[in-house]
């Protein structure tokens, strides 16, 4: 394990005219469904927090405690404990109905309120001087989720505690996934614990979930249950207008894919037990979707033609008047080639 | 020229919790009064755009044209065409205002339209469902200054192309103040052109801008009227909350700075006659506010005990919650040593 910082690969760059303006670094590592790295570029070994990549990692307690059984929860309500979405109304409403559900309120949550990046809920809360609440927060999903672990183990209320039994769960989920112990943790943007593992043991963790199909333990068929409801559901993980939602949903419910903070993307590929995991060094989110785009195409995963491909593969760089300004591609190494 | 690619050197670090989360390199370029490079980092040959840093080079031709002083430009206007600023009211009135004073009009502006970084001015469009106009756009000072220019050479509407006369006077000036000849230019985002030179072009230019007091040329006038002015009107350049603004409140009008997009930054000091250029590689703006701030703090420029200095040489990461999660650093090797 090594720092971000150490021996990156240049993942995608940014063209403005005819000069290189600005160009991402980073690693990337793909493994297969046994959970060896098949290809990599950039340092494997980085040390990496995976963020909000790993929620489907952190959603995999709820089902094999037996809470998601116990509360009849639907796969949209299992898309949405892997979600970081939009708050818009698609997803707020449904949070909501969560909550209700479990005889809580908004004021059990512990994630914070965070302003929704929709455009139509952002109006509306400035139109009528409201201010966002914990519903509205990204994680509002995976925060359900938690309260609902939490009262199936009668636990306490704090929980996004890291010695909460239910971090305590998602600690021993995610070290299994990543076939890694954590040497540390940190402090999410919604407060919960955060484990740090390497990108390659992020990778095995995805490629874990892609071959979950083929096994048949309680954490496997979990893994499954997850990775469908996510692709089944691409508009609740995260939202119109975001890169997890159009790749999903132009990959036809055939791969599942997640963002993090910091530039981290994660795909887990079932159809070829594949699993991807890949940091931006320099935290930067437009790099890590069109580096995790590029290496979607390149696994024929995605068609190139797709409108997500258009979009986030050699993203336009317009300007104010719409001029076209540059481009945004990926480094011409971002191929998959094993 | 090489690309800003090649051999970046560590300027600022994300830590979260015990963990180096992400880094950002770049280059870095202190330059005299003479121009010559007095301490570096990374690589100063490194090509960029130097986007809206180089705003005080462009508008030097409003001024050694004689067309600031025939229209009796305030040095609040000068601050203004030096500008990237919220679209607060106190630049949409000056600028409307000094439209109303060329006898224009907002659709004179070739900027584009862009909603105001101004929390309030912003709030107030969505709240009555109001788009927002070319003036809110954040260089509706320099595009005001170029009208200005413009009108004063009796040439024609379309003052942002490359071949219109303002903007062969921008490149002149450039090249002059470089001391560079400008191997290409992109589109800004305020479809003007950018003329690339290299970080020690840059940090060249605002080196005799630093020094312009101890000669007498028309330009170098110029250049102390538009440096000055922009550290007479902080507010003016940038806006609350922004870090132009905010450091050169806390420099007392002794130091102009000015962010660009893409993560460049410059400073032009001068007391000491320095002036200081620096790009991050990947783009990203919070790594070159910390950046800047450090050398100005390593110069003694700027009190490290400063609201400013606090807020962006080791800026805390706070969650939704309030919660201290992490903070930015500037890299170790980026201490004035020469």
């Amino acid at each position: 394990m090594t720092s971000p910082a150490l021996a990156p690969a240049p993942l995608t760059e940014i063209w403005r005219g005819s000069l290189l303006e600005s160009l991402h670094l980073g690693h990337a590592v793909i493994c297969n469904g046994a959970g060896e790295v098949v290809q990599s570029w950039g340092n494997p070994d980085a040390l990496i927090y995976p963020r909000s990549s790993c929620k489907m990692i952190q959603a995999l307690p709820l089902l094999t405690s037996g809470a998601a059984a116990r509360y009849g929860l639907s796969s949209e309500q299992l898309a949405l404990a892997c979600a970081s979405h939009n708050g818009a109304r698609i997803h707020i409403d449904r949070v909501s109905s969560w909550l209700d559900q479990l005889g809580l309120g908004e004021g059990d949550m512990r994630c914070g309120a965070q302003m929704p990046k929709d455009e139509e809920v952002m109006r509306a809360l400035i139109k009528t001087d409201d201010s966002p609440c914990q519903i509205h927060n990204n994680c509002s999903g995976k925060h359900a989720g938690f309260l609902t672990l939490s009262q199936h183990l009668g636990a306490g209320s704090e929980y996004h505690e890291i010695d909460h039994p239910v971090q305590q769960a998602c600690q021993e989920a995610f070290e299994e996934a990543t076939g890694e112990t954590s040497p540390t943790y940190g402090i999410d943007g919604c407060s919960a614990p955060n484990f740090a593992c390497t990108v390659t043991g992020l990778a095995r963790a995805m490629g874990w979930f892609s071959s979950a199909h083929t096994r048949a333990t309680r954490a496997d068929q979990a893994a499954v249950d997850l990775r469908t409801a996510m692709a089944l559901h691409p508009e609740l993980v995260a939202g119109e207008g975001r890169a997890c939602t159009a790749l999903m949903r132009d990959m036809g419910g055939k791969v599942s894919v997640k963002t993090g903070a910091e530039g981290v993307f994660v795909a887990i590929l079932p159809e070829q037990q594949l699993g991807i995991a890949l940091k931006v060094a320099d935290g930067a989110t437009r790099a890590s979707e069109c580096a995790i785009t590029a290496l979607l195409v390149s696994l024929g995963a995605l068609d190139p033609n797709s409108p997500s491909a258009k979009a986030y593969l050699n993203a336009p760089i317009t300007n104010w008047n719409g001029i076209h300004c540059g481009e945004m591609r990926p480094a011409a190494e971002l191929v998959f080639t094993a």
